[in-house]
């Protein structure tokens, strides 16, 4: 007997999403379709800044998609039933139906130079996107983006159990912000240190102070241009918080031991945050960039600075899966510090995503 | 007796060098100065382009100095001469009256923060750079630099001595170019790739195509936009050269594998150089970058790039005296295979530095 689905489709800028249902067969004795994967219960998901760029037209999409990468789940039906047998998450543990999972938001082929050589499989010549991709009309494959009752995890998706005491609204936004932060953090060559600074405050700016705060850097400053932003640093780890203004050198410059800072991470996106980076790091400091991801983000910077100081800038987007591993236990271990479920709104059923009153309100 | 040393004194923009004489005592029994250090006899100083830079007014140097600092020589004294029993070289072993040396070409103070908790003596808070500083018209401390007879090493200058298989002219320019290049490299975090690019061909960027060419790169491409120094590069390691022109995108998109090159670096000072290599690198690849040495090196890139590409920039300039003599012992290996020698053009006696025909007429 086959199941309805319900599934959220954006079909373009200005149009309201489109609730349709499709009928799958979830009954391991019925026949098969053609393909191989997990189907996954989606029982939370959340809306990214970068879904709210494709609803706004500010970031293009293939159309009609189902958006929402940021999402976790119950395991209920191996494709075909056989390959239960075989079916492991990342660390290499059997998964069985029912199991409480999350993903990485995009699916690796495991063969060309960057999953393999250059170890970037997230940068995979063959990448798959959950969340991004155009989405048919019918067909377990469509079923490609969290907004949905259902998720299709194609293979080379690396799945995740979630612990028990980690409850759906502290472990939905992992597997986009946190693991990219935790990605971009493992990359520096950057002992803990005296000074770091964190401009932007939105999932990746909160997700940085959590993970500095607990490594224990003495002075860890969180900068963003909405005053209410910026304190809820302080409650992620942050050791101070400021408002970015005019004010802000002068500040920093008060703030800061005079050789500078050691460590700033850029997680905003405004131009103006990495000149500034550049001018407060001291000699061999070091600069993570995690926000500029959208075309032609021009910056104009003194690159005698970047010689002269012997700094280092890394830019980081997306995660190897073994960085949602790993903040998936740093979440586990640091709960009880930082509320991470506060950092999710109001929850609403799928369908009020289409209601002007609903989840894309704010 | 005290002995008569030359030395030659620049004093300003559009004016001749000033060569002077100095009475110093060189011999152990008589009364020391009040200093302590290493007295060198100048063997072979080179014309760095700073220095070419100092006198034709683009770069400011307070006046009167001795330019130079890149040199070779023996050292003459010990001062006072009871140091002689303690002094070492920077791998600890003793030096002696005689032995033929070069030096870090700036002393460090190895107490301040820089110094010690950050590793980087080269950004000493108290930094003494030879070659770079006012030279007082007497007493032997003003002699700071490569351009005379001798050279006063202060303490916290590293000292290594030469192998006696290195010719003089082999080994002048080790203590610049060629440390800062091997102090760069070895702060990146890259395995050997397929494809490096360095663009610039003066003296960092031919010793970078040596350390790479003999690391063993697949393709190793050198870029000039002058086609004489372009040649040289596949004399020095590369497996080929272009010449810089507005061919070079499509050039080098010829050239590379379409993933982009593992490794590009920036050893010309042109804005338009960064740029190039951030479109040119593939997803992960690296940046070192030593040419924006000049005030105010105003780069416009897209950062986006840097981010979606997860690249790494790393700017470089001088070095930890470790780097001095690891690029010794790199040079003494392959000076078979790359004529270092030829590096450095035509030798003139000392006198003729201020000579309209002589050492800068080129």
């Amino acid at each position: 007997m086959p199941t309805k689905v319900c599934v959220s489709r954006f079909r373009r800028v200005g149009h309201p999403f489109e609730t349709c249902h499709h009928l799958i067969s979830l009954h391991p004795n019925e026949k098969t379709p053609d393909v191989e994967g997990i189907l996954v219960k989606v029982d939370l998901a959340a809306i990214c800044g970068s879904d709210l760029h494709t609803v706004s037209g500010r970031r293009s999409a293939p159309t009609p998609c189902i958006l929402g990468h940021e999402a976790v789940g119950r395991i209920a039906q191996f494709l075909p039933d056989s390959i239960k047998l075989l079916a492991t998450d990342y660390h290499g543990n059997p998964l069985q139906v029912g199991d409480r999972v999350t993903w990485s938001i995009a699916a690796s082929c495991n063969q060309c130079d960057f999953c393999t050589g250059y170890n970037l499989p997230q940068k995979c010549e063959r990448l798959f996107k959950y969340g991004h991709a155009r989405s048919a009309a019918n067909g377990l494959e469509c079923l490609n983006g969290g907004f949905a009752d259902y998720i299709y995890l194609r293979p080379g998706t690396a799945i995740f159990r979630l612990p028990d005491e980690l409850d759906d609204k502290s472990a939905v936004s992992l597997n986009c912000a946190a693991a990219t932060v935790m990605d971009g953090l493992r990359k520096l060559d950057q002992p803990i240190g005296d000074t770091a600074i964190v401009i932007g405050l939105g999932m990746l700016g909160l997700y940085t102070c959590a993970i500095l705060g607990h490594q224990g850097w003495r002075n860890l400053i969180g900068i963003d241009i909405n005053p209410q932003r910026a304190e809820l640093a302080t409650h992620f780890g942050a050791t101070q918080n400021l408002v970015w203004s005019d004010q802000i050198h002068r500040q920093i410059n008060q703030t800061v031991k005079s050789c500078g800072a050691d460590l700033v991470v850029e997680a905003c996106g405004n131009p103006a945050a990495l000149t500034s980076a550049l001018d407060w790091l001291r000699f061999g400091g070091q600069l993570l960039s995690l926000g500029y991801v959208y075309p032609q983000a021009m910056v104009n910077f003194s690159a005698d600075l970047l010689v002269r100081k012997c700094l280092t800038v890394s830019g980081n987007h997306n995660y190897h899966p073994r960085s949602l591993g790993q903040v998936i236990d740093f979440v586990q271990q640091t709960q009880d510090r930082y509320l991470y479920s506060s950092l999710v709104g109001e929850v609403f059923p799928l369908l009020e995503i289409a209601n002007p009153n609903g989840a894309l309100k704010n």
